[in-house]
């Protein structure tokens, strides 16, 4: 369950929210990169990246340079996931809309130090970008480690929004001559590329080739 | 040219950046929604959103009651628009990585007033999400242009990152026995559903059923 905060609290479209914490987890579990608002000097900032969760806890790692990883270190922050399912035609302009779930996690961001607490989120990142590749590829080293920051967020302050389904019009717009309904958007794995420096005669991992 | 500022300027990964305001251009035309990014009662907030782009202005806007636009109105913002285009398989954890074209911009977003921009803004909004429904659907009355607040923000201040192609590995690790690559995303229009409430027949437009 999720708990209903001044931040969290839907002030509009109270139909499409949930408060259902295993809602929360399915959107976030399904997503490859969320969008990280932080306050950079005054500023809003938002930036793509990587996350993974273990648990209650969502994990976001960069560069120890990165200055929207800096300002997030310790300091307030807004994770969203976004999956975008199709565009909404109603009859009217005016209800247009799209069908999507999202998620939007407030919290304060606490720099991990731990170190294995630190692999921990390390593989849950990489798992979530790539399920399997963890195991398959080369760990991170000592240097590499050091050149990561990680950050945790716990998961006690989300919001979870979804819509689903056909137009929502006005009651006199249903007998306009109008086409209306909705249009999804679909997104797949292509085709793998091997890199062009591929060594002659090294296969491809099911755990790749056989991503859903 | 996209001119370079503190907030702008790339601290990593420079080879990644464009300065090209076509880049900017094409990245913000062929996208779907954006993330707004705000400061709301002094934390970070960031929400999925329309956006339309006319010439250097970015149109956004929603209800005139949502939190976000009351914190955007008038305030400093950031939007982001992210293209996801493939997952970055390396030989090494640490290298992992995506492929995207993203736009981040920066600044103060003025509440729209003029009618006969917030029309055009409104059309525009429109078209980016549904191309040709603005002439198609009903247009809004009164009733629905009071309830919607229009948003301009300047495409002044803006970066613009694409990372493209194979992996870059550590020199070593380029004769291990692994498989490196990359794994495309591809996102695709699927078959318009019509609304279960449709009169019979009304034949789907053409700008819907053939849209690329």
């Amino acid at each position: 369950m999720l708990s209903s905060t001044a931040r969290t609290r839907l002030g509009r479209s109270k139909e499409r929210g949930s408060t259902d914490r295993n809602d929360l987890y399915e959107m976030l579990d399904a997503g490859l990169i969320c969008h990280l608002g932080v306050v950079a000097d005054g500023y809003p900032m938002v930036v793509p990246t990587g996350y993974g969760r273990i648990g209650d806890t969502l994990y976001l790692h960069g560069s120890t340079g990165a200055r929207s990883l800096r300002a997030a270190a310790g300091g307030e922050v807004c994770v969203t996931v976004t999956h975008l399912d199709g565009i909404v035609l109603a009859r009217s302009v005016f209800h247009h809309s799209v069908n999507y779930r999202s998620a939007i996690v407030y919290g304060r961001a606490r720099l991990v130090t731990d170190e294995e607490e630190r692999m921990a989120a390390l593989r849950a990142l990489t798992e979530q970008l790539a399920p399997g590749q963890w195991d398959y590829a080369r760990p991170p080293d000592r240097k590499e480690l050091a050149a990561t920051a990680v950050l945790a967020l716990p998961l006690d302050e989300a919001s979870v929004k979804i819509r689903r389904g056909a137009p929502s019009d006005e009651d006199a717009d249903y007998a306009l001559p109008m086409w209306a309904g909705v249009l999804p958007l679909v997104t797949a794995w292509g085709e793998p590329l091997p890199d062009p420096a591929l060594a002659d005669g090294i296969g491809i991992p099911v755990h790749i080739s056989d991503r859903k």
